[in-house]
């Protein structure tokens, strides 16, 4: 069994990573971390876990959580999964960082987030569909939820050369912005109404701008605008994409099923709904063309707590330990 | 024009007094008061209120107060008002008190609120449909929103020394908890839930024990439950009545016919809805008899904010000042 | 005092304007029509008016509607208004009508509807912010709910002629699509949900084009993909606008405070919320530059049923009657 | 690997029973019937099955059924499955009925839904935690959503004997209403609001009444009001329990675990929660003396479609095939 530990295991992303490990047929949740709730059992806040781990909270240093786990996943925020980072990676411990930190280039980084980093590297951007190459490493970052459902959703027309220029129009679940209650979150706020915000100039932008163009080197014109809805889970993003050449609905449809061939977790199944991807690591893609104006409307939908973030995270872990990528993430979604 | 103050202006309640006094042809919403807002435009906080005042929060002294209002609505938590109560009231200054303070036989009040009191005195209980002679104060204690419903629903059958237990099992919209953000408010914790709290001990019991008593000395088995169900406003209270002869459902309607002939805001529509008498200050009510077990089902919809606060509030000022009752109040809700 | 007429009053439409009617100082609701709920009374199936107004549904000769009523609001299917308008009209009967059938010239109309019309004539566009010269007509053509958010969105860069392509992705709460129960509208697919539905065709996108091309006769690539959100009311739409030349947000600013000077109902609060117009007949309206794409964010947020159809309508009305735009319409925003 | 054959198998229950079988480690989903839709593919319309099962709907005869399945699920409404169950029944063909046609002795089957048994017979009412001899039958009735919340809430205080009477206050999700659009299930009419329904006489009394005279043949006094509140997923049932001695938290707390000891779904973590449970198993138990009026209020929340049908129904499977109970059922809630 591979021995996983969780740094920062308290909050949404942690809860997460534990629901599908604890079933996870080759894995045992060997440790969680938390500073605040060292000691208290992890079920007593994720409350549905009751039954499934008897794990309480610790702080252990870095030299015993290297010790204990094979695998290490970081749930902690930007700016602090850099710290840990350096200090649990060996010969013998993966790591698999879900914030920030490591998914774009130190300098991009560094001007997106304006910060220095403490341990500037290179690591893989682990949307596995893109990035099979993760496999090999010790240290996989792990992409940014927003990021996962747009990039998905342009890759195969930005491999082939054909875009001129993109909008992701994205709507999250309030699930995104985490445990904490919030102005945002608080129910009068966001029940019955919609929230945009950081209209031009998100973080998760920096993202999807390096991959589209890990792909298409050319491609300028991206842009990225976020909302929050009324819902607990999910993203779907609205990819308003102007093609080079006008495309038919059919022109797409080939060029979508050819490029994700034997990827598992993504399907085509005409509009994506959010019920239909809740609680699993699908991401189900859609698309309509609109001769009229060379566009194409693209429609992605992941959960983003799966998908987005802790089931991407297992995937990756998956591929690190040779094992399928599928296992133990090969769960439908929770519908309606 | 009756020159409005609003002590405590910046929450739910203060923005509600504000969204029905702006439009009352009889007042003027003169100051409203905020300790941290101070200086602020009001709209700004309460965007709603956009092109509808000018006002900016501040924090006069309670001279300045008095001077500038023919009436104060207090809109501070439990435990404050009583401090700001006996400054305010003058001959020529009216009160409502939209908090605990006033509400409870003093010895009661400082039981359950677990509190001395700092300004012992008796004040009319502001349910106007059963304290007329409120219309003859200068300070009244604006009922509670949970005994709101639950004393409208049981009154008729209270009144006619009918009730030999009666088991109140509220469900509230989550504004009840007021403007700022908490566990119980967060959207991924309410959204899809319902949760039950102070499951035999919350404090608004009192004043349903109080009241009912009022009506029926003899009235003992009172049992009150609340939950919060993911609606902003609302408050649905079924009354299961357990009584001492079978009544039909036809007995019943009679009943409360009876007793709530002449009175505006209380409806007898069958099953009420919370859509019904959403931003409304409608108390519906209706009923079904259950003969098998001598239980009648009585149900009360409010909206929390209205007739659970802040339309009740106007209620009472409109009978304080001699206007009609319904002054200022007479608005369909918004539905749906 | 005004005497007005209702034909569909059982739907939402018919609801919201009776809801605003009762209240409405010059206005009478004289007559509700449906054929299938006649002798019916109206507040047993619009439930919150119950107590605010005695009538009952009728069906009466369009002659006996004439001469009863001073104005009539159309409130029935596109397709079917156009039978009726034309019986309804004369010098003494003015005539909303809130289906699309006269919003657009009729051989467009007879294109995107695939429907010859039945009384081809010209009637103004009665989005009143740019068509002020509703007030002369006897019938004007109520604007559909997404126009009327997207036309006001961009209208002030399209009269500056600063569009250089304007993307319009719209999210809507479920009334806009009826009374009657759907597979979009069961809660089951709707909540925690959001459903993107004619992603490049919806015959909305007619009246978008005609309306900015009416500002600016170069403009053509406008496109327009709508969402249902999981909230009862509201409109908000994201305008991704490129603009000619780059443009600051200050400069936008200047733009929008130019042209909606003297506009009531738009106003400029930053970034808007549907709860801040919810139940009233706002537009609100906040922006921000990209520069780095020329890119201008541009939301708003209506009512759909307010601004996006009743209060519009009732808005033309005040106009056709000599009133103040704001007459019976000056209502807040039921907020939270 | 048992042959699973689902009747009725594009409603609600039939995708629940299809996503947790699919993953079963025992179970082969051999066919699932619908008439309407024989032909199409199950994952067309339960699209959260994609890429899980390539069964089509089929409409086979009764035979074919029979040999094909070792097990068959009946999830067609009450009134129906008794047409169809004594058809499938054999020796080598097992069937669990999801309907209410098996759970109340015929006589009172025929009272409380007004219908002639067309196969009046006994079967063991399929609540595990009760009916551990479910494990030797060939045909097990299902039970209903709230009788399993509210029986399980209440059987270890009927079991001791100590219940003076029980008022059942249930609050369900909206998915237990099916999956037909409804007027109930319209979003404008259930979001915001909470709906109840059958206040006095719901027929899933009967259940109750049943069970916990089973435990307690004195017991009399049982009533029973459900509501709809806007969740997709899940029951709260409030029960308010007097009981004919005063018992403090911690009596009850005693007699719970030790009722419960050794039953894996039913956990007492304190106040329950719809989240902790959601697309779960487990029914959680919470509850808090009330010594002043010799109540005990219990809460029990379940998933309405997992424990409260299609999970009870593979737990019940499990039993009957000589499985362990958990087997495909150890699955911790999609929270939040």
């Amino acid at each position: 069994m591979i021995k996983a530990g969780i740094i920062g295991a308290s909050g949404y992303t942690g809860g997460e990573l534990l629901r599908l490990l604890v079933n996870h047929p080759d894995v045992k949740p060997e440790l969680a971390t938390s500073r605040s709730l060292a000691g208290k059992p992890v079920a007593g806040t994720h409350r549905h876990l009751e039954g499934f781990l008897d794990l309480r909270y610790e702080n252990p240093d870095p030299e015993e959580i290297r010790a204990r786990c094979d695998v290490v996943f970081v749930a902690v925020p930007h700016g602090t999964a850099m710290n840990y980072v350096p200090e649990l990676l060996d010969d013998n411990t993966k790591v698999i960082d879900l914030s920030a930190d490591y998914r774009l280039e130190t300098s991009v980084f560094e001007k997106v987030y304006d910060l220095n980093h403490a341990d500037p590297r290179t690591a893989v951007y682990g949307l596995v569909e893109l990035h099979p190459e993760a496999a090999k490493e010790q240290l996989v970052a792990n992409p940014g939820c927003f990021p996962t459902g747009a990039i998905l959703s342009a890759a195969p027309l930005a491999a082939a050369g054909l875009i001129d220029m993109a909008i992701f129009d994205s709507k999250t679940g309030i699930s995104g912005a985490g445990i904490s209650p919030s102005g945002t979150s608080h129910y009068p706020n966001i029940a019955e109404n919609i929230i945009p915000y950081k209209l031009t100039a998100h973080r998760h932008r920096a993202e999807i701008v390096q991959e589209l163009n890990r792909l298409d080197g050319n491609l300028r014109n991206i842009s990225f605008t976020p909302h929050v809805i009324p819902t607990i889970r999910g993203i779907l993003t609205t990819a308003h994409i102007f093609t080079k050449e006008p495309l038919s609905t059919g022109d797409v449809q080939a060029l979508y099923e050819e490029f994700y061939r034997d990827k598992p977790f993504v399907r085509l199944p005409g509009v994506p709904s959010l019920t239909a991807v809740r609680g699993s690591n699908f991401c189900d893609i859609g698309f309509e063309a609109d001769a009229e104006n060379n566009r194409v409307v693209v429609l992605s939908a992941i959960d983003n707590l799966v998908k987005g973030a802790s089931g991407q995270a297992i995937q990756n872990m998956n591929l690190m330990f040779g094992l399928e990528e599928t296992r133990g993430l090969w769960i439908p979604a929770t519908a309606p």
